[in-house]
């Protein structure tokens, strides 16, 4: 069976009311599974994901961008995680007997139809159609506010939608790309500064790991800092390299790692690759794993 | 669907010819899948691993009986890996719609068939008939050579088949259990007696772990030697536990770990619960790994 995952983020992490309303679209649809959704408060963002049949999952995404553009208002939204949309971002990745180019397809479907309601769209990672909007941050840079001008820049001309900004639910990416893992790391501190610096060093941009995006976020309710990464390749960079890179420029501040979390999927694969490293586990192979003999029996 | 595991650990893991006679019971057998086997040259010891349908696991597992009687001669045997018999064991333990008390009976089934095969079966863990018959270690103490004088004991007469030693085959246990999880510690050091005493001091019988039993042994062909554990409730002692334990011990010795191994199956919550502990991941669920979102479907 061919299955697609959907991970759309929305701008709203504290209406649980509203936050149900978007979830709403994924639940008892046929060939759609909602995995889960985690809404956080401090990002006020709720990220959701699905796993199932390409056109239905497409057919339910769209359905969530109508109720997100009714719920939520940019206007006033506020939030540590970088944001420029009410819908921020909508990426597909390949699961089974699909390939990242078929996702390229299904973004463009979800894409063109969120430019049909009046809001405007940009295409990114494999589904970019040009190189510098390949890194979502690059398309969300100045985020929400800064996108009433940067939508004027004719380099920044949206793929889908209106040339021109949609002040209630801003602006959407909608991409295709390798199954990512987010990892946050939580740091003993309350200065966003060391959280800054450690993600700068740690990120490929600043000199740091290739596949390793970063960036320093506030935690108020913990009062601690995050150092937020994404793995875009866990299989080339892993997520202990990522966590001893962030602990080795922690010890330069005298930070310790209060905690980490990893947030929605994960392959199992990568989970194993770092267990390994710290267990100097040889040669354990996914296959030992007893789950893995019981799927698609 | 019922599904049982059976992990039979045959004494030969030199003769790769008898090694695949072995394991042909189990290929090409309706509702029976041969997930692995492990021959280890220095245990001179095969674990096979099956899952399925418990009548069609009982009915391969003692067509495998009758190949190792044929084809194994005790008598000759030599091997790191205490042993008893040419079938030195075989543990049933459930995976799906099955208890570990269905287990029992399926273990019994078995028992009888070998016993009538002429070789004396003792019932183990959640089978025994006596509780000084539980634990494997105490049936198996004084191993092959000791069980021509054993089995004259009252105390020793088997469960099953006769009660006097069968000097080809030797005796086997058959028994009933939770999911183990087989880990071997390898150290830096040619020392037999510091893995000895690391054992001593790792397991319960020593004052350790509860849930870990363990025995120092030496792997010739490295120049190491290994702490080799079963760790027989992993979600009471984990992984990470036992490991940090034996490094907590061979710290005494100035020995190191050169590396670990996992042999055979593991449920994903033992590799969750030890990838936790030393990456700080905070709420980490098994149905985060992608893999678990697959089974059964």
């Amino acid at each position: 069976m061919k299955r697609v995952m959907c991970i759309p983020n929305y701008s709203e992490g504290r209406d649980l009311e509203k936050i149900e309303k978007i979830v709403e679209c994924f639940r008892a649809k046929e060939n759609v599974r909602l995995i889960d959704y985690q809404p956080d408060a401090d990002h006020n963002r709720v990220v959701v994901e699905v796993i199932g049949e390409p056109s239905a999952v497409v057919k339910a995404v769209i359905e969530s961008v109508k109720v997100a553009a009714q719920v939520i208002d940019m206007s006033t939204h506020q939030g540590a995680h970088p944001r420029m949309g009410a819908v921020d971002v909508i990426p597909f990745i390949p699961v089974t007997e699909t390939t990242t180019a078929e996702c390229v397809e299904y973004a463009k479907e979800v894409g063109k139809a969120i430019g049909d309601m009046g809001i405007p769209v940009y295409l990114y990672e494999d589904a970019a159609t040009k190189p510098e909007r390949t890194n979502l941050a690059s398309i969300r840079k100045g985020q929400y506010e800064g996108f009433f001008d940067k939508i004027k820049d004719s380099e920044w001309k949206p793929d889908f939608g209106p040339a021109e900004m949609n002040a209630k639910s801003g602006v959407t990416a909608v991409g295709a790309r390798f199954h990512l893992v987010a990892f946050n790391v939580n740091l003993n501190t309350p200065n966003l500064e060391v959280a800054d610096k450690i993600a700068k060093k740690v990120r490929f941009i600043g000199g740091g790991l290739r596949f390793v995006k970063a960036i320093g976020l506030e935690l108020k309710e913990k009062n601690q800092v995050q150092v937020s990464m994404n793995l875009v390749n866990f299989e080339k960079t892993a997520i202990y390299q990522a966590l001893e890179m962030v602990k080795s420029e922690a010890r330069r501040y005298g930070v310790s790692v209060a905690n980490t979390e990893l947030i929605g999927l994960l392959p199992l694969q990568a989970l194993i690759d770092s267990a390994a490293y710290y267990m100097q586990i040889e040669d354990l192979k996914a296959e030992q794993v007893l789950e893995t003999l019981l799927i698609g029996e």
